[in-house]
């Protein structure tokens, strides 16, 4: 790449990527599954699957109390991972093998939501990440939410990282025999099915039922 | 849980028990596409998604020399963390949603991998773990492998968690008119497209050609 011409112009194309960096941020991980967390313990490194959510400002996490993992992250500084697998990228060498991914990885310190409404909404926050389903159910109770631990990292620290396409081989491997491409993958909802226990004769709401066949990254 | 008869029957149930926990703990592992990887930086933990590959007694990883969370955990305790998600576990009440989920986490000393044959068959371990290719393209130089870095840690303390099923509701919400149940996920491999610059001619080789459509459970 060519130095920018002037300052002005080096700021201004920086903020326009960071505005770029921002919404690309914000895709991943609005339409990731889960994170997978990492705290330090005595015992070296911890890394745990969890559900997520999170605002223009933070990344919500919730647990039991008692939860060992966010428990230790309290106060600490902590990361949060999330990943799309979208290929396989199989190269004329297994030295250029890679995947196409898009991941975003936010490192920052974890801080405890105490009050009760701004803990409220962030598991509100969490649970309809997914899919919106906070006002389809039984409201929580004080109890549940005394139960639940809920935290927040800011995005201040977060990055985006992409890879796209085909695989990027050595010229003198160009003229070889070798096959060279790309086995994409997807994940999609299947068809929900109720509870064996379900005697409510409810039926599926609406926003799950339109789930089945969609792919994961495609959500309403 | 009833406590056992006796030491010897104490010592069977768990001798047992380790054999299934070993065997799940390998068929959840074989299954996954990437792993989180975890480590301690100055900076805080670092969580990123990485290839893999394992035997009986190690879990490989690989990357860049250069690799900086790689160099960085080297003969320091890591956390390599496997997740497959299967569902969105959708109770009566947000405080009782779950997903349903396998995962392997394996913490242990990262051992870099120096003898030239021992990290050659890492390498080859990693690079075939979704999809043997490693026999049908250009063998890696000596170049390809000095520029590599690989890693083992051991499988000695892996261990693996599993949700499946319905979603466990309070007693006094099972009279409720709400909706539960499970929303399955899947991921599949779709059909595998050659390089663009692909001038060989060559067909797509059979083992990627047979993953089209197959869950990424579902490997040969």
């Amino acid at each position: 790449m060519t130095e920018p011409a002037s300052p002005r112009t080096k700021v201004r194309r920086g903020a326009d990527r960071a505005v770029y960096e921002t919404e690309q941020i914000h895709e991943i991980l609005d339409r990731g599954l889960i994170a997978h967390v990492g705290v330090m313990t005595d015992d070296g490194p911890l890394v745990l699957p969890m559900a997520y959510g999170r605002d223009d400002d933070y990344l919500y996490l919730h647990g039991a109390a008692a939860n060992h993992l966010l428990g230790t992250g309290v106060d600490q500084e902590i990361c949060v991972t999330v990943t799309h697998v979208d290929g396989l990228v199989m190269a004329r060498t297994p030295f250029h093998n890679s995947m196409n991914y898009r991941s975003v990885v936010v490192r920052g310190r974890a801080e405890k939501i105490d009050d009760p409404d701004a803990k409220s909404r962030a598991l509100k926050i969490i649970t309809d990440h997914v899919v919106p389903n906070w006002d389809l159910v039984r409201a929580p109770s004080e109890t549940d939410v005394r139960k639940t631990i809920a935290i927040q990292v800011p995005l201040t620290e977060a990055s985006a990282k992409v890879r796209a396409g085909d695989p990027i081989d050595e010229p003198d491997d160009m003229a070889g025999p070798w096959w060279a491409g790309v086995v994409p993958i997807t994940s999609r909802f299947e068809e929900p099915y109720a509870a064996a226990d379900l005697t409510s004769g409810a039926d599926t709401p609406a926003g799950f039922a339109a789930l089945a066949g969609r792919d994961t990254d495609d959500r309403p």
